[in-house]
Protein backbone atom coordinates (compact mmCIF):
# COMPACT_ATOMS: atom_id res chain seq x y z
CA UNK A 1 0.00 0.00 0.00
CA UNK A 2 2.68 1.93 0.43
CA UNK A 3 3.17 3.43 -3.44
CA UNK A 4 -0.05 4.50 -3.16
CA UNK A 5 -1.37 8.54 -3.40
CA UNK A 6 -4.02 7.82 -0.86
CA UNK A 7 -1.83 6.72 2.05
CA UNK A 8 1.01 9.32 1.14
CA UNK A 9 -1.59 11.53 1.53
CA UNK A 10 -2.69 10.61 5.01
CA UNK A 11 0.60 10.34 6.34
CA UNK A 12 1.48 13.89 5.26
CA UNK A 13 -1.84 14.72 7.04
CA UNK A 14 -2.50 12.73 9.92
CA UNK A 15 1.08 11.40 10.75
CA UNK A 16 3.05 9.10 10.25
CA UNK A 17 1.32 6.70 13.65
CA UNK A 18 1.26 3.27 11.92
CA UNK A 19 -1.45 1.89 13.89
CA UNK A 20 -4.03 4.86 13.36
CA UNK A 21 -3.60 4.73 9.38
CA UNK A 22 -3.61 1.15 9.46
CA UNK A 23 -6.88 1.23 11.49
CA UNK A 24 -8.18 3.53 8.88
CA UNK A 25 -7.35 1.65 6.09
CA UNK A 26 -8.74 -1.26 7.12
CA UNK A 27 -11.74 0.38 7.13
CA UNK A 28 -11.69 1.96 3.50
CA UNK A 29 -12.99 0.04 0.62
CA UNK A 30 -11.34 0.79 -3.14
CA UNK A 31 -13.71 1.06 -5.79
CA UNK A 32 -13.29 1.69 -9.54
CA UNK A 33 -15.17 3.27 -11.76
CA UNK A 34 -15.25 3.25 -15.88
CA UNK A 35 -15.75 6.52 -17.72
CA UNK A 36 -19.13 8.04 -17.49
CA UNK A 37 -19.79 5.83 -14.89
CA UNK A 38 -22.48 7.16 -12.03
CA UNK A 39 -21.30 7.03 -8.19
CA UNK A 40 -24.38 8.84 -7.07
CA UNK A 41 -27.52 9.76 -8.44
CA UNK A 42 -29.37 13.08 -7.63
CA UNK A 43 -32.28 11.88 -5.24
CA UNK A 44 -29.97 9.10 -3.58
CA UNK A 45 -28.47 9.30 -0.28
CA UNK A 46 -24.59 9.54 -0.04
CA UNK A 47 -22.88 6.92 1.80
CA UNK A 48 -18.58 8.08 1.40
CA UNK A 49 -16.44 10.43 1.37
CA UNK A 50 -14.54 9.48 -2.37
CA UNK A 51 -10.44 10.00 -2.15
CA UNK A 52 -9.21 10.38 -5.87
CA UNK A 53 -6.45 8.02 -6.44
CA UNK A 54 -6.58 7.98 -9.59
CA UNK A 55 -8.97 9.42 -12.52
CA UNK A 56 -11.26 12.37 -12.09
CA UNK A 57 -14.72 12.93 -11.26
CA UNK A 58 -17.02 15.61 -11.29
CA UNK A 59 -20.42 16.49 -9.00
CA UNK A 60 -23.64 18.21 -10.63
CA UNK A 61 -27.16 19.52 -10.04
CA UNK A 62 -29.96 19.26 -12.83
CA UNK A 63 -32.14 22.02 -12.62
CA UNK A 64 -35.76 21.78 -13.35
CA UNK A 65 -35.41 22.88 -17.21
CA UNK A 66 -32.88 20.09 -17.28
CA UNK A 67 -29.60 22.30 -17.78
CA UNK A 68 -26.82 21.04 -15.59
CA UNK A 69 -24.63 22.94 -13.26
CA UNK A 70 -21.09 21.71 -12.08
CA UNK A 71 -20.28 22.04 -8.43
CA UNK A 72 -17.15 20.53 -8.21
CA UNK A 73 -14.17 18.25 -10.22
CA UNK A 74 -12.15 15.86 -8.22
CA UNK A 75 -8.99 14.93 -9.50
CA UNK A 76 -5.98 13.11 -8.23
CA UNK A 77 -5.52 13.85 -4.21
CA UNK A 78 -9.19 15.15 -3.88
CA UNK A 79 -12.49 14.38 -2.00
CA UNK A 80 -15.42 14.46 -3.14
CA UNK A 81 -18.73 13.64 -1.07
CA UNK A 82 -22.13 15.14 -0.46
CA UNK A 83 -21.64 15.71 3.20
CA UNK A 84 -25.14 17.03 3.34
CA UNK A 85 -26.82 13.54 2.81
CA UNK A 86 -24.38 11.56 4.40
CA UNK A 87 -24.17 13.19 7.75
CA UNK A 88 -28.16 14.25 7.38
CA UNK A 89 -28.87 10.83 6.22
CA UNK A 90 -31.17 13.10 3.06
CA UNK A 91 -31.67 12.17 -0.93
CA UNK A 92 -29.05 14.15 -2.55
CA UNK A 93 -29.67 17.05 -4.72
CA UNK A 94 -26.18 16.28 -7.23
CA UNK A 95 -25.31 13.33 -9.34
CA UNK A 96 -21.13 12.37 -9.35
CA UNK A 97 -20.00 10.72 -12.36
CA UNK A 98 -16.70 9.04 -13.54
CA UNK A 99 -15.13 11.75 -16.51
CA UNK A 100 -11.97 9.10 -16.48
CA UNK A 101 -11.53 5.69 -15.60
CA UNK A 102 -11.37 6.59 -11.95
CA UNK A 103 -9.70 4.46 -8.89
CA UNK A 104 -11.39 5.77 -5.16
CA UNK A 105 -11.03 5.03 -1.74
CA UNK A 106 -14.37 5.34 0.46
CA UNK A 107 -14.33 6.53 3.44
CA UNK A 108 -17.88 6.32 5.42
CA UNK A 109 -18.94 9.09 7.97
CA UNK A 110 -18.88 6.57 10.99
CA UNK A 111 -15.42 6.26 10.14
CA UNK A 112 -14.70 9.40 10.50
CA UNK A 113 -16.43 10.09 13.87
CA UNK A 114 -15.17 7.36 15.96
CA UNK A 115 -11.45 7.78 14.70
CA UNK A 116 -12.29 11.23 15.58
CA UNK A 117 -13.36 10.03 19.26
CA UNK A 118 -10.40 7.98 19.67
CA UNK A 119 -7.35 9.68 18.35
CA UNK A 120 -6.65 13.24 18.46
CA UNK A 121 -4.39 13.37 15.18
CA UNK A 122 -7.85 12.08 13.33
CA UNK A 123 -10.00 14.69 15.13
CA UNK A 124 -8.12 17.85 13.80
CA UNK A 125 -7.83 16.24 10.08
CA UNK A 126 -11.34 15.63 9.94
CA UNK A 127 -11.92 19.44 11.51
CA UNK A 128 -9.45 20.77 8.26
CA UNK A 129 -10.59 18.17 6.04
CA UNK A 130 -14.41 20.60 6.56
CA UNK A 131 -12.81 24.08 7.08
CA UNK A 132 -11.27 23.03 3.77
CA UNK A 133 -14.71 22.46 2.41
CA UNK A 134 -16.34 25.52 3.84
CA UNK A 135 -13.11 27.44 2.19
CA UNK A 136 -13.94 26.33 -1.14
CA UNK A 137 -17.80 26.54 -0.85
CA UNK A 138 -17.22 30.14 0.55
CA UNK A 139 -15.35 31.08 -2.35
CA UNK A 140 -17.51 29.59 -4.94
CA UNK A 141 -19.90 31.66 -3.54
CA UNK A 142 -18.19 34.74 -3.62
CA UNK A 143 -17.22 34.01 -7.12
CA UNK A 144 -20.78 33.44 -8.37
CA UNK A 145 -22.04 36.55 -6.70
CA UNK A 146 -19.23 38.65 -8.12
CA UNK A 147 -16.54 37.60 -10.94
CA UNK A 148 -16.65 38.54 -13.97
CA UNK A 149 -15.96 35.47 -16.20
CA UNK A 150 -12.75 36.32 -16.59
CA UNK A 151 -11.94 36.14 -12.93
CA UNK A 152 -13.46 32.87 -13.00
CA UNK A 153 -11.95 31.48 -15.41
CA UNK A 154 -8.37 32.45 -13.92
CA UNK A 155 -9.27 31.41 -10.29
CA UNK A 156 -10.61 27.70 -12.06
CA UNK A 157 -6.97 27.85 -13.68
CA UNK A 158 -5.61 28.30 -10.36
CA UNK A 159 -7.69 25.93 -8.57
CA UNK A 160 -7.51 23.04 -11.17
CA UNK A 161 -4.27 23.90 -13.43
CA UNK A 162 -3.72 20.79 -14.72
CA UNK A 163 -7.49 20.08 -15.28
CA UNK A 164 -8.58 22.51 -18.62
CA UNK A 165 -6.59 19.53 -20.85
CA UNK A 166 -8.49 16.90 -19.28
CA UNK A 167 -11.94 18.45 -19.17
CA UNK A 168 -14.32 19.02 -21.97
CA UNK A 169 -14.98 22.67 -22.63
CA UNK A 170 -18.83 22.61 -21.69
CA UNK A 171 -18.17 21.52 -18.35
CA UNK A 172 -15.59 24.39 -17.50
CA UNK A 173 -18.09 26.33 -18.74
CA UNK A 174 -20.79 25.12 -16.41
CA UNK A 175 -18.51 24.86 -13.43
CA UNK A 176 -18.20 28.35 -14.48
CA UNK A 177 -21.81 29.20 -14.42
CA UNK A 178 -21.22 31.25 -17.91
CA UNK A 179 -22.31 30.30 -21.46
CA UNK A 180 -19.56 28.20 -23.61
CA UNK A 181 -19.91 31.04 -26.27
CA UNK A 182 -18.42 33.25 -22.87
CA UNK A 183 -15.60 31.00 -22.19
CA UNK A 184 -14.30 30.76 -25.63
CA UNK A 185 -14.35 34.95 -25.91
CA UNK A 186 -12.52 35.48 -22.46
CA UNK A 187 -10.01 32.21 -23.71
CA UNK A 188 -9.46 34.48 -26.85
CA UNK A 189 -9.24 37.34 -24.80
CA UNK A 190 -6.65 36.33 -22.51
CA UNK A 191 -4.24 34.50 -25.46
CA UNK A 192 -4.68 38.27 -27.15
CA UNK A 193 -3.27 40.08 -23.94
CA UNK A 194 -0.52 37.70 -23.60
CA UNK A 195 0.85 37.69 -26.65
CA UNK B 1 -27.71 32.36 32.74
CA UNK B 2 -30.76 30.04 32.50
CA UNK B 3 -32.94 32.37 30.34
CA UNK B 4 -30.70 32.68 27.76
CA UNK B 5 -31.07 31.69 24.04
CA UNK B 6 -27.92 30.75 24.32
CA UNK B 7 -28.20 28.53 27.07
CA UNK B 8 -31.46 26.99 25.88
CA UNK B 9 -29.50 26.60 22.42
CA UNK B 10 -26.41 24.82 24.09
CA UNK B 11 -28.69 22.38 26.47
CA UNK B 12 -30.64 20.93 23.60
CA UNK B 13 -27.51 20.55 21.12
CA UNK B 14 -25.29 19.27 23.79
CA UNK B 15 -27.41 18.04 26.26
CA UNK B 16 -27.53 18.98 29.88
CA UNK B 17 -24.22 18.07 31.45
CA UNK B 18 -23.76 20.91 34.00
CA UNK B 19 -19.70 20.90 33.84
CA UNK B 20 -19.55 21.24 29.92
CA UNK B 21 -22.14 23.54 29.75
CA UNK B 22 -20.35 25.89 32.64
CA UNK B 23 -17.19 25.07 31.06
CA UNK B 24 -18.36 26.61 27.49
CA UNK B 25 -19.58 29.43 29.12
CA UNK B 26 -16.68 29.67 31.33
CA UNK B 27 -14.56 30.47 27.71
CA UNK B 28 -17.62 32.59 26.34
CA UNK B 29 -17.72 36.28 26.51
CA UNK B 30 -20.66 38.53 25.61
CA UNK B 31 -20.37 41.27 23.15
CA UNK B 32 -23.23 44.09 22.44
CA UNK B 33 -23.10 46.18 18.79
CA UNK B 34 -25.29 48.93 18.09
CA UNK B 35 -26.89 49.20 14.91
CA UNK B 36 -24.93 49.94 12.16
CA UNK B 37 -21.41 48.87 14.25
CA UNK B 38 -19.10 46.53 12.09
CA UNK B 39 -18.25 43.36 14.14
CA UNK B 40 -15.89 42.23 11.34
CA UNK B 41 -13.68 44.09 8.23
CA UNK B 42 -12.64 42.78 4.89
CA UNK B 43 -8.94 42.44 5.40
CA UNK B 44 -9.43 41.51 9.56
CA UNK B 45 -8.71 38.58 10.82
CA UNK B 46 -12.10 36.74 11.93
CA UNK B 47 -11.44 35.53 15.74
CA UNK B 48 -14.54 34.21 16.72
CA UNK B 49 -18.20 32.52 15.99
CA UNK B 50 -20.44 35.15 17.29
CA UNK B 51 -23.78 33.54 18.69
CA UNK B 52 -26.97 36.16 18.44
CA UNK B 53 -28.65 36.05 21.72
CA UNK B 54 -30.51 39.46 20.21
CA UNK B 55 -30.76 41.30 17.28
CA UNK B 56 -29.45 40.97 13.59
CA UNK B 57 -26.31 40.41 11.79
CA UNK B 58 -25.10 40.52 8.25
CA UNK B 59 -22.22 39.40 6.51
CA UNK B 60 -21.03 40.85 2.98
CA UNK B 61 -18.66 40.96 0.73
CA UNK B 62 -17.58 44.13 -2.10
CA UNK B 63 -16.32 43.46 -5.02
CA UNK B 64 -13.86 45.67 -7.41
CA UNK B 65 -16.79 47.52 -8.55
CA UNK B 66 -17.86 49.07 -5.04
CA UNK B 67 -20.90 46.38 -5.21
CA UNK B 68 -21.92 44.85 -2.06
CA UNK B 69 -23.03 40.95 -1.65
CA UNK B 70 -25.02 39.23 0.99
CA UNK B 71 -23.62 35.87 1.89
CA UNK B 72 -25.68 35.36 5.21
CA UNK B 73 -27.76 37.02 7.63
CA UNK B 74 -28.21 35.96 11.13
CA UNK B 75 -31.12 36.73 13.48
CA UNK B 76 -31.68 35.29 17.23
CA UNK B 77 -30.55 31.53 17.79
CA UNK B 78 -27.84 31.79 14.71
CA UNK B 79 -24.09 31.59 14.48
CA UNK B 80 -22.00 33.75 12.16
CA UNK B 81 -18.25 33.51 11.13
CA UNK B 82 -15.30 33.55 8.61
CA UNK B 83 -14.61 30.08 9.51
CA UNK B 84 -11.95 30.35 6.58
CA UNK B 85 -10.42 33.31 8.24
CA UNK B 86 -10.68 32.15 11.96
CA UNK B 87 -9.40 28.50 10.99
CA UNK B 88 -6.64 28.70 8.58
CA UNK B 89 -5.42 32.54 10.57
CA UNK B 90 -6.18 34.83 6.98
CA UNK B 91 -7.69 37.65 6.45
CA UNK B 92 -10.84 37.70 6.19
CA UNK B 93 -13.10 38.46 2.58
CA UNK B 94 -16.21 39.62 4.26
CA UNK B 95 -17.29 42.45 6.40
CA UNK B 96 -19.74 41.75 8.92
CA UNK B 97 -22.71 44.15 10.12
CA UNK B 98 -25.44 44.84 12.86
CA UNK B 99 -28.92 45.72 11.51
CA UNK B 100 -30.11 46.21 14.77
CA UNK B 101 -28.71 46.39 17.93
CA UNK B 102 -27.33 42.86 18.92
CA UNK B 103 -26.27 41.07 21.66
CA UNK B 104 -23.66 38.52 20.94
CA UNK B 105 -22.24 35.32 22.65
CA UNK B 106 -18.65 35.05 21.30
CA UNK B 107 -16.67 31.55 20.74
CA UNK B 108 -13.43 31.10 19.79
CA UNK B 109 -11.83 28.32 17.47
CA UNK B 110 -9.46 26.76 20.34
CA UNK B 111 -12.35 26.50 22.35
CA UNK B 112 -13.86 24.39 19.89
CA UNK B 113 -11.00 22.36 19.32
CA UNK B 114 -9.76 21.71 22.51
CA UNK B 115 -13.78 21.26 23.92
CA UNK B 116 -13.95 18.27 21.11
CA UNK B 117 -11.04 16.73 21.99
CA UNK B 118 -12.19 16.55 25.77
CA UNK B 119 -15.98 15.99 25.39
CA UNK B 120 -17.46 13.79 23.07
CA UNK B 121 -21.05 15.44 23.26
CA UNK B 122 -19.16 18.60 21.94
CA UNK B 123 -17.37 16.91 19.18
CA UNK B 124 -20.47 15.70 17.87
CA UNK B 125 -22.47 19.05 18.49
CA UNK B 126 -19.38 20.95 16.46
CA UNK B 127 -19.18 18.02 13.93
CA UNK B 128 -23.14 18.81 13.28
CA UNK B 129 -22.30 22.55 13.42
CA UNK B 130 -19.68 22.28 10.76
CA UNK B 131 -21.89 20.27 8.56
CA UNK B 132 -25.56 22.80 8.73
CA UNK B 133 -22.46 25.13 7.42
CA UNK B 134 -21.78 23.01 4.37
CA UNK B 135 -25.27 22.62 3.80
CA UNK B 136 -26.50 26.20 4.16
CA UNK B 137 -23.30 27.13 1.60
CA UNK B 138 -24.42 24.07 -0.77
CA UNK B 139 -27.86 24.95 -0.77
CA UNK B 140 -26.77 28.62 -1.48
CA UNK B 141 -24.57 27.55 -4.48
CA UNK B 142 -26.69 25.66 -5.75
CA UNK B 143 -29.51 28.50 -5.45
CA UNK B 144 -27.53 31.02 -7.55
CA UNK B 145 -26.44 28.44 -10.24
CA UNK B 146 -30.03 27.36 -11.00
CA UNK B 147 -32.66 28.80 -9.23
CA UNK B 148 -34.98 31.49 -10.92
CA UNK B 149 -35.30 34.77 -8.97
CA UNK B 150 -39.07 34.06 -7.43
CA UNK B 151 -37.48 30.33 -6.19
CA UNK B 152 -34.82 32.30 -4.56
CA UNK B 153 -37.29 34.71 -2.87
CA UNK B 154 -39.52 31.68 -1.62
CA UNK B 155 -36.04 29.81 -0.16
CA UNK B 156 -35.33 33.08 1.60
CA UNK B 157 -38.51 33.21 3.14
CA UNK B 158 -38.54 29.46 3.96
CA UNK B 159 -34.72 29.89 5.29
CA UNK B 160 -35.77 33.48 7.27
CA UNK B 161 -39.37 33.38 8.02
CA UNK B 162 -39.64 36.04 9.92
CA UNK B 163 -36.87 38.61 8.10
CA UNK B 164 -38.77 39.86 5.38
CA UNK B 165 -40.04 42.76 7.77
CA UNK B 166 -36.38 43.71 9.53
CA UNK B 167 -34.74 43.58 6.47
CA UNK B 168 -34.22 46.51 4.05
CA UNK B 169 -35.66 45.19 0.37
CA UNK B 170 -31.89 46.02 -1.01
CA UNK B 171 -30.40 43.65 1.79
CA UNK B 172 -32.98 41.25 0.40
CA UNK B 173 -32.11 41.88 -3.57
CA UNK B 174 -28.23 41.40 -2.45
CA UNK B 175 -28.38 38.48 -1.04
CA UNK B 176 -30.69 36.64 -3.48
CA UNK B 177 -28.37 37.59 -6.41
CA UNK B 178 -31.20 39.77 -8.10
CA UNK B 179 -31.87 43.59 -8.72
CA UNK B 180 -34.30 45.46 -6.39
CA UNK B 181 -36.50 45.86 -9.31
CA UNK B 182 -36.60 42.14 -9.82
CA UNK B 183 -37.27 41.42 -6.38
CA UNK B 184 -40.37 43.83 -6.78
CA UNK B 185 -41.13 42.42 -9.80
CA UNK B 186 -41.65 38.78 -7.90
CA UNK B 187 -43.31 39.93 -5.15
CA UNK B 188 -46.29 41.87 -7.24
CA UNK B 189 -46.11 38.48 -9.31
CA UNK B 190 -46.68 36.08 -6.03
CA UNK B 191 -49.38 38.67 -4.72
CA UNK B 192 -51.15 38.30 -7.75
CA UNK B 193 -50.93 34.12 -7.61
CA UNK B 194 -52.19 34.43 -4.43
CA UNK B 195 -55.03 36.84 -4.56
Amino acid sequence: MNNLRFTTYLTSNIGTDKAVLEQLLSHCSIREFKKGEFLLSQGEKCRYSFFVERGLLRQFSIDDKGKEHIIQFAPENWFMSDRESVYFDRPSSYFMQALEDTVTFLLDENLFLELSKSDTAFLEFNNRLLHNHIRHLQRRITQLQSATAEERYLDFIRMYPDLLLRVPQIFVASYLGITPESLSRVRKELARKNR
